[in-house]
């Protein structure tokens, strides 16, 4: 890279480009963009979660200026404890986000070795030879910001997450005024959210959503019990609002959002009065005609409340016949199956449930095409590069470009670890680096590989035998009968009737003359043998005492 | 049940009820409709395919007095083999149908048994009491029928899946004469398919694609490959129509593709004149321009054509650049992630990707809100009993069928092995019959049941760790050092750090005065071990040679 060349990078995440990380590096210094975490998917078995592959900025720690999170959601900011670990760099964030990394960091211990610095919509920083102007954008959390980043290579304008909202639950539409004015300047690249590149028409407004919770509230003939992100501080204010609409008070449960409603009501993101809320406590003692829970699992996560309230299993309360439960939320893909099965199951119990298939009680917080168009439209860039998406989306958004007159040859597609380059007001492909994701199990970080992965997929599939001789060399004969360990093969009244017959199997296959190659040999006889009684490929061990 | 009873049972399957298998029962005659497979969900980890539970039907083999398969989807057609291997009865369906199923059971050798009668839309059949007439109905794959069973007790109508299609690919309309007849002669109850209750309006006739294919034939800049379902026998006339307007010739490839066109060719339910099809080998010698490939593989499954195409493991032909591929189909729930997985990886290998949310290049084959309405009224039924469907959609079904005047207590929402009786024109609820279903995993129908699911389970998340030891008794010495197996739990070079620290510890903890329990006590410890060193619980083994 020579010297003023302008190197912008989206680092590893699943699937979607730059949605959890960004670099923007100049000479000796680094811009790093939002640092969350993503789910992981069905076949990444045993995986907690997973975070970008930052190695590139722990190798280059020293040149790392700041740090900016464009908003509060998990997806990015989700990993920034890892990253903390890694890189100290002074982060920047408007007052909730701030408030919400907070009550993140605060329950891991970091928030003390931290410099958070609190920045405005509307106001700038710089950070070594960046100067990143902030704009309000609307989405599915209040507070939000898109980066108008005027570096020595150029104005760049990246959008983060963003929608265009002409009724914002909060009432502050995106800054289409600081967009035509970034536009007016020359904007040399825009970087824009991908998400719903295959969305026809515009994404409704937040609004939407209140006309429908009056009806559901209307209908309700017992307790309403809302479920819906932590992080989704506008749908808190939804329900609460149609909450005092219909004379019912609000509760609050589980502590993720618990603690970020606290934050977002000390912070004036939240417009609660006292008198509406109750505690869960309180609550259950309450006419049920009077009630609303507000609550986490909208995913079919089987430890969240929604979860256990849908297998009879939660702690505080059950569902009761007459319940409405609303799922204010969209499945994220590949959980589809989940959210489905604990809908059922709510169902069952006797609940009325209510999701985005019934009822309009979900909208997305990001653009749809004709919202990219105009984001196109305003910002006027030279060059063009969708991020925030799966490959599809992005090369979804490259046609929407071309239709509003980028020409493809100043589009990028990249992926993550691909970088672009900009110098002397051209674009061009840039070094690759790792771009990959890290898993998250347990207490490792990044120590479950390809390797493992495998192991796991076929253990899940058909599980392990192991057989363990006591052999006596010289006599070349067992000391005691083959014991047999098998786990997710078959039950075990069954495999007993089969391990008698791999008994006699072993035996007539001990043979010590196949110096060292004993062990091997069995293994493979013993495997061949399951195969044709099970059609099955478990996997099998041979352990060997030798007297 | 007492005597001039009629009891329907939707039998087991996975969610959806009575989709995959309904039986009707009369004294001593049963009648059964439909023999299907689902697939697995993402955390029935190993199995292959599921049935329906159908003991009941071996129970009462002997009562079995016709088995009527409703049209030749895999999701009604797919247990047919188990379930006659079971019961020996006669089989009825159309003709397309009955080829369909020649073609399947010709595959597993059972042709020859089974007692296969053709029957047409329009005709009759008596099968013990049951008087079954057969009507036509629109659905995804041609020779579909619906089913007016004449009982004893009442008139039953049974839709099947179907939709109200007035433009249909085979230009034969559902046939509302017949319902309307039904309806003339006094409806006792009508059993409905209920998959789209929360789609609103109509669904759009298959005729829709045809412009969305004509845009991408028009388009296309080299070959067109496009997979669909092996038995959408429609969208192959579809696409062969859309081939000779555009000047291209066909070729099916796959198994099922190539062997269910064969057949739908020789019954006539596919006109495809032969001068427009060739052989897959021939079309990859030929100008790209001038071909399509039509293959399978929508649901991204890794050993499909196309799964194989999106990874480059093809064997007889790879993904080019200038290549369109389309998706004609639409994800089945819980395949979401591996068919976005599979778009990305066609779209990395230069192919352009059309699939349903780009553009119309399928429509559903199940009726929407609307059409179930215009069924309801059609039908006029003085029971209504929803079926083909989660939970939720019966619900919803139950909620539609009120809005056109339904009473509520006349309207039973079931789930699998929950019976209905019909008695004196009244319905009540019936016996509970084993509703559930059965993992076929290899050679293995019902082997694995949620013993063996929850040992897979855990291995898939966290693997084992096994150690073997050689003790001496007398000196309660360990004769060697400790031989330690994992799998799942970490990768090797990690594993064996933790190992030797393990292995003091084991060394530590030999006490041969705890008689019996020093196995026990040991996986204990180490459990504890290993959790405190990485916060993930492998299963532990501990086997012991005493010498």
């Amino acid at each position: 890279m020579s010297n003023n060349t302008l190197r912008i990078i989206p680092l590893g995440g699943l699937g979607e480009v730059g949605k959890n990380m960004m670099a923007y590096e100049y000479k000796d210094h680094i811009l790093v963009v939002d640092a969350g975490m993503m789910f992981p998917e069905n076949d990444m078995l045993g995986i907690d979660y997973i975070i970008p592959d930052f190695q590139y900025l722990i190798e280059n720690r020293h040149k790392v200026a700041g740090i900016i999170i464009t908003h509060g959601h998990e997806d990015h900011t989700g990993a920034i404890r890892h990253l903390l670990e890694q890189v100290n760099a002074p982060i920047y964030a408007t007052p909730l986000t701030r408030g919400l990394l907070e009550v993140k960091l605060g329950r891991g211990g970091l928030i003390n070795q931290v410099k958070l610095n609190t920045v405005q919509a509307g106001s700038a920083i710089q950070a070594g030879p960046f100067k990143v102007e902030f704009f309000h954008v609307c989405h599915s959390i209040p507070d939000g910001v898109g980066l108008g980043i005027t570096t020595p290579a150029g104005l760049v304008v990246h959008t983060g997450d963003y929608k265009f909202d002409h009724t914002p639950v909060d009432n502050r539409p995106t800054d289409y005024g600081k967009l035509a004015e970034l536009a007016a300047r020359g904007v040399l690249a825009l970087l824009a959210d991908s998400t719903n590149a295959d969305k026809p028409g515009w994404t409704p407004s937040e609004r939407v959503i209140d006309p429908a919770l009056d009806n559901v509230f209307r209908n309700a003939k017992g307790r309403v019990i809302i479920s819906s992100f932590a992080s989704l501080i506008s749908r808190m204010q939804q329900v609460a609002n149609a909450s005092a609409r219909h004379k019912r008070k609000i509760a609050f449960a589980g502590t993720s959002m618990v603690d970020n409603a606290r934050m977002a009501l000390k912070l004036g993101y939240l417009d609660i009065p006292d008198e509406l809320m109750v505690t869960v406590e309180q609550a259950l003692k309450m006419n049920p005609k009077e009630v609303t829970l507000m609550t986490t699992g909208t995913q079919g996560e089987p430890t969240s409340i929604m979860g256990r309230l849908s297998t009879g299993t939660n702690r505080q309360f059950d569902i009761r016949e007459g319940d409405t439960v609303v799922l204010s939320s969209h499945p994220i893909p590949g959980n589809e199956e989940s959210v489905y099965r604990t809908i059922n199951r709510l169902f069952r119990r006797g609940a009325n449930v209510i999701y985005e298939g019934i009822a309009p009680v979900h909208v997305s917080g990001h653009a749809s095409q004709e919202e990219m168009k105009l984001m196109l439209h305003l910002v006027k860039p030279k060059y063009f590069v969708p991020i925030h998406g799966e490959l599809r989306h992005l090369k979804q958004h490259a046609v929407l470009a071309q239709q509003v007159g980028i020409p493809a040859e100043n589009i990028a597609v990249i992926e993550n670890g691909q970088s672009i380059e900009f110098k002397d007001g051209k674009m061009q492909l840039g070094k690759r680096i790792p771009g990959g994701y890290v898993f998250v199990d347990g207490a490792g970080v990044g120590e479950i590989g390809p390797s493992v992965m495998r192991e796991r997929e076929i253990l899940s599939r058909d599980g392990f035998v192991l057989v363990n001789l006591s052999l006596d060399r010289d006599s070349c004969r067992l000391v005691n009968e083959p014991e047999f360990i098998t786990r997710g093969f078959m039950p075990a009244r069954e495999a007993d009737e089969l391990f008698e017959a791999a008994r006699k199997l072993v035996q007539q296959n001990i043979d010590c003359s196949s110096n060292g190659r004993l062990q091997g040999d069995l293994e493979q006889t013993l495997k061949s043998f399951f195969y044709s009684k099970t059609k099955r490929r478990p996997m099998v061990f041979v352990t060997m005492s030798e007297g």
